[in-house]
């Protein structure tokens, strides 16, 4: 039931927010080396996450669809623009079933299409104010403004870690960096931002900061244990992908901790190669020991656990509200990846 | 005379410029693999020259130095974060005398610390509320968005020449690729904000644009014409960069209209190589050529006819008002371009 009622809603918001963003892509030249390819990600059907969450949140607590719509543009927009961005600085070869943009154009333009989607997602901030009042939208920006910030400085850490190989992280390190990285743009922000909307700033976002803590690590670490398990075709990057990037998952970093010596040199070694020299023979090896040393078993049972706590924050938070279509989607998200068997 | 002038006040107004840009960069982790860097670039020296002629075109229209700030710091973080991206889309090895950011770190951390950058660049605006009030603040962010906006579709432009390798541009093709590219960000919306700012919104920002328009393409030529014949360590990059990196420089595109079918296809097929693997002896070669086809003549009068066109724009705009250090400043710019002997 909850697994319908959650993919319904995905796709509707995420058409309602494609079609915006058609409306803020410029129509002009230079066509064949930016806007046509600013068009490319969004088209190809990403989940549309986080509008969904944030129109989700905004109608709970009384606004519209209308009302979010340019916020959820300049969210998603900002979002793709990440994502060509990631797959360059991590060199990744697919996304959603087909090339990553820099494979099929080459890097140059896919970094300066990257830039071209961080401007873009701005417009749709600036028009706020037709709709929200000077206030809120300026609340919004603020919102957008500190979502970028911790995303990049999230980002940097991971590089950091995979530029000078660190092999002695813990559970905190991962769950810090993620934090900065995923969960204020995947879900504390979209709440924090629907809710500001839709309550016209009469609550206080910071009430969300729990929940979408432990819904942004439970969707990060289910991604990251799709890309080990998961068919390829359904996934639509290529499996154990995360491995050959040297990608510090909560996995690696459980299986670092568990190995033996000689397993650590070797998957260390494995890490120090240029990223296009390590052989899938040896990516293999280290997804046999990920599951020999219960790593993948671990991040399943984290995964799951911050599921459960995010249930309850949202209890905490939504069970005095009136119940509704879009209040039952956001508990579906959660209850999806309490379920979730893989 | 007006070369003291010009020294002495890009001096000042970018030290200014710079102790604002330190205000803005947060004191806390991650440094490493962020904020120590965000700091590499704007520290290296560079020129000045966009806040510089911010600031000085608010304070000829009756504003000041604190009135300006914000928006110079804007300017001047957007413009490095633009440089890294530049730098890792072109492969560069120097910048400002230094190896590049991706070559002593790597492309993935550069690409993030621009990235943080530009959301760095976006703090000062929404500062700039406080000091000229609501309704100019928003008119300098639209002014801000659509300089980033031009930047990034005269990019597309020169990354798809070099992607494709093409080789059938005219001089038209190249001044429409650095108006958006260089124009707008560098003389056009620094001249247009700092007027804005000085006026409190009283002067239309279209009247600069011409003006802007001449003194960018006179500056971005010689700026190309420099790196073919200036000293290397006076001009802090590779001499001859541009020809190995593939730029369509005005140069280039004129020695591919004036030279021989056998020249032109040696051209075309060096700038068909990956770029490190295109010859040093080659680059001398076409550098070689260009002289003797006339084409660093017929780019060095480009920029001589733009400085001087200019030049009378100048006295058109600036004639009507009072004479001030400021005014004489800006003058001093098109008057060192017009009478450069390199």
């Amino acid at each position: 039931m909850y697994e319908a009622l959650m993919k319904s809603m995905l796709q509707q918001y995420g058409a309602d927010t494609l079609k915006g963003i058609h409306h803020f892509i410029p129509d002009k030249e230079p066509r064949k080396y930016l806007y046509n390819l600013v068009h490319d990600y969004p088209n190809r059907g990403g989940k549309g996450f986080r509008p969904s969450l944030c129109i989700a949140s905004c109608k709970t607590y009384g606004g519209s669809l209308d009302d979010a719509l340019y916020s959820a543009v300049s969210l998603e927009l900002l979002h793709n623009a990440f994502l060509i961005h990631d797959d360059v600085e991590d060199e990744s070869l697919f996304r959603r079933n087909k090339p990553t943009m820099h494979e099929y154009s080459n890097k140059a333009i896919a970094i300066n299409v990257g830039d071209a989607m961080n401007v873009l997602g701005l417009y749709p901030l600036f028009m706020n104010k037709e709709k929200l009042g000077q206030k809120i939208s300026q609340q919004i920006f603020l919102e957008i403004q500190h979502m970028v910030t911790e995303s990049v400085e999230g980002q940097a850490l991971e590089l950091g870690w995979r530029k000078d190989n660190i092999s002695d992280l813990n559970d905190s390190d991962y769950l810090r960096m993620i934090l900065k990285k995923t969960c204020w743009y995947t879900c504390m922000h979209p709440l924090r931002i629907g809710a500001i909307i839709g309550s016209r700033g009469k609550v206080k976002p910071d009430i969300f900061n729990r929940l979408g803590y432990f819904m942004g690590t439970a969707f990060q670490i289910q991604d990251d244990i799709l890309n080990l398990v998961a068919e390829e075709k359904k996934y639509g990057k290529e499996i154990g992908g995360d491995i050959l990037e040297g990608k510090r998952t909560l996995m690696l970093i459980h299986l670092l901790q568990k190995s033996k010596a000689t397993e650590k040199n070797g998957i260390r070694k494995f890490l120090s190669l240029p990223i296009r020299e390590r052989q899938n023979e040896k990516a293999a090896w280290i997804l046999n020991l990920m599951q020999q040393h219960g790593s993948i078993v671990h991040a399943k049972n984290t995964a799951r656990y911050m599921a459960g706590a995010a249930l309850k924050e949202y209890y905490t938070i939504f069970s005095r509200l009136p119940d509704c279509k879009d209040k039952s989607f956001i508990e579906s998200i959660i209850l999806y990846m309490i379920n979730r068997d893989y």
